[in-house]
């Protein structure tokens, strides 16, 4: 018996496409990499179903794609051709918040904005937010270990996650559903699934520990004349603000002026400035407000700032996220682009964009190397055009940013992963020692290597 | 050649104690377990030094047994009498504290003290404390995933370590000192050795993250009727003070008026109530002490509180934690005890205290069973003590409580692990296909197991 038809009779054909009728948005995730159609898709609506399929895959060495909302940016979602793809999206619920013990319980193919939505429901917080909230899930944001803009707040993804269930590539389950915060009983075997991005096992459902939400916001935009002013200033809001310090993104003018042209939002501030930088604090008293004005003011006294502004309601908040927030209008104004997700201490910020920029401009004299970043988690982000070609040279662009980024102690990959397209890269950030580690991980616990098999870390 | 040969011929005399020379503070922890000679005490000063150790164990199936600074309360870094016992403690320096990306960098055998003493010299903080800050080390902390009095604000230790320098069973050296808040690099290695009580390897050297230091703190105590009264005080001030909610710790009344008698301690409140909560919250505002004031008027006019009272000095301060600090008094005031350190839903709370406390009084009708706890965290300290009795009855006592935790879902280690102490009750907080899950990673990493065979979850 074939695997798929094993597969059809274990699960029956609601549960199982076969490839040529898979549809299309299965076939691939957001990294822009090509369609592949799978040998089958598996949509199961239990984690008993996970299991009978894991189980099949297990026994006939198939490898197993799980996917999410598919949103992810490295090709870790995408099919493989021989292969098995494992969607969670009929697992979609929440299944309980606790707002006591202040937890979410969802299963892995919830989308996050409905989790989000949920949380908020019962007057709490859920910590992850990020741009593909819409489509992205649980299991997804878990496998990924995803960032976003409030991680300097209430940090990954992983600082998030209380328990987990999962199933192994035998197709044993894995019922690791804690709901408490403290829990020392040996391995805390939930932390090497989150950000393994499907190769150690399928992510099910989730406990997430919830925050106090709280009630109020305030959003601010300043220019500031240079790196070191950047970094002194985000020194200040830290004393200032603590822990209400949920976001300190920075944007530099060439990411800034073109894409501000080209979604054609105002000026927030007088005059140019060396960088942009997008301040938000929540607070649990209304104070938070007068506490920014006067961290502004000091700012501007001490030099750090050459000019600032506050939003004073919610659609000026929203235009002081506008250009930052402009990543589906990348395209439409820039064309064809080389994006890039790394990490850096502060200290070599400033060094790595100088540098970056130096050699593609030697390259390409006409190259956009536009940077932004999420600078209190040092997380750069850059993305590449290089106009006037029939196609984009990424192939020469990547080794000159990663050599870089290597050279200068950085990784490779802040909060995007690796999946397929970071793969000739992952030596760069993790040592010899520290890759045969995983595999020996991964060894033990898949150890047919049917689960994601080529992606990450895995062989 | 003997073992103990080889690693004189390897490290030479300085580095290594024959069994019988071995002083005996090395022979023991803090667990109230008899002490064990082991076959040699090893003390490297460097990582090099542990790994050479290492290999040696390895080449020669000989146990190991790390040691940070022996203040655990399970028994897990008592030594095997045929095995080695090798102390972190010559490794004991800070390396450097980063004030631009908020970090420490330490060895394994840097006292915890002396740490926080390094970040606080740099206007930071280090976010992991608990009473034994002048004896546990790093590497101590970081293997038991230490909890403490500030969970509730800055989390275990684990949410607080950004790198690790492992060795290996094999002598491996791990580099993975990472010091980014976010490096998506495949498994992140260094959650499994957190928390994993030296069965995975050994930490010689760590980054802890730093956090902006407070500079106003408010301390405040209140007596409440009752655990419902208590839960919904707590959720007050979550909501009120957010992220800058430091502790919410709760003493039964058999707990608090024991010990207040025992240390002579002053009543800081009006009349007898059912439970007694020290609150206290780290602000970046000086109105944090109006904050705690109007919470607690709040708190009485909403029935949630009977009396409380504020710190006006750190005299004052030092008063309102002292019967809760008193844990150095329990042997004199108390005599033999069996202590506990469990887990539980809140809404299980109230439950699990009356059960418990029924069950012993039912075997033991003059049984002293005091409860205490950090509440912010669902974590319950127990300590019983049967009077007049030769012998305490512990293994009777055990059971009985620790069956009552499994009924409740609740975990039988919240914040100081399993060592030998709770290796019987492993099990009552994880399943088989969790416990099966973690020996396959131990057999993957330490195929010998030669690394504290026989703690925690190790075979």
């Amino acid at each position: 018996m074939s695997v798929l038809d094993r597969l059809l009779a274990a699960l029956g054909p609601d549960a199982v496409t076969a490839g040529p009728q898979v549809p299309e948005r299965f076939c691939h995730d957001w990294s822009g990499e090509p369609a592949v159609q799978p040998l089958a898709l598996i949509r199961p609506r239990t984690t008993a179903e996970v299991a009978i399929a894991l189980r099949v895959c297990f026994e006939t060495t198939t490898p197993i794609v799980p996917q999410g909302g598919r949103s992810g940016l490295c090709g870790g979602a995408r099919p493989i051709s021989q292969g098995i793809a494992l969607s969670l999206d009929r697992m979609n619920r929440v299944i309980a918040v606790d707002r006591l013990q202040s937890t979410l319980t969802g299963e892995a193919g919830c989308v996050l904005e409905t989790a989000q939505a949920a949380a908020a429901g019962a007057g709490l917080l859920l910590g992850v937010d990020l741009g593909a909230r819409g489509t992205c899930t649980l299991g997804g944001v878990i496998s990924t270990n995803a960032g976003g803009n409030q991680v300097l707040r209430y940090g990954m993804t992983r600082d998030n996650v209380l328990g987990l269930e999962v199933v192994l590539a035998d197709g044993t389950v894995l019922p690791a559903m804690n709901s408490l915060l403290k829990n020392n009983v040996g391995i805390d075997l939930k932390q090497m699934f989150i950000g393994s991005e499907g190769c150690l096992g399928v992510v099910t459902q989730a406990v997430f520990r919830l925050h106090p939400r709280p009630p109020h916001n305030v959003t601010a935009f300043a220019g500031c004349a240079d790196t070191q002013a950047m970094l002194s200033l985000l020194a200040h809001c830290r004393a200032v603000f603590g822990p209400a310090l949920t976001s300190f993104e920075v944007m530099w003018p060439g990411f800034y002026d073109l894409m501000r042209a080209g979604i054609g939002a105002p000026h927030p501030v007088q005059g140019s400035h060396g960088l942009y930088v997008i301040i938000e604090a929540g607070g649990f008293d209304a104070r938070i407000t007068d506490q920014m004005e006067a961290c502004l003011a000091d700012a501007l006294e001490a030099g750090l700032v050459g000019d600032a502004t506050l939003a004073h309601n919610g659609r000026e908040e929203r235009g002081l996220w506008a250009v930052r927030e402009s990543v589906s209008e990348y395209g439409r104004i820039l064309g064809a682009l080389t994006p890039f997700d790394i990490g850096l201490s502060l200290d070599r910020m400033e060094e790595a964009v100088a540098r970056m920029e130096a050699a593609l401009r030697q390259r390409w004299p006409d190259v956009r190397a536009l940077f932004y970043g999420h600078m209190g988690d040092s997380n750069l982000h850059l993305v590449v055009n290089v106009p006037n070609v029939a196609v984009q040279p990424s192939k020469e662009i990547k080794p000159l940013i990663y050599d870089l980024t290597r050279e200068l102690g950085g990784t490779v990959s802040a909060e995007h992963g690796i999946g397929t397209i970071k793969r000739d890269v992952i030596g760069y950030s993790r040592s010899d020692a520290e890759l045969a580690a995983m595999r020996a991980v991964k060894a033990a616990l898949d150890p047919r290597g049917i689960l994601n098999p080529g992606r990450s870390f895995a062989p």
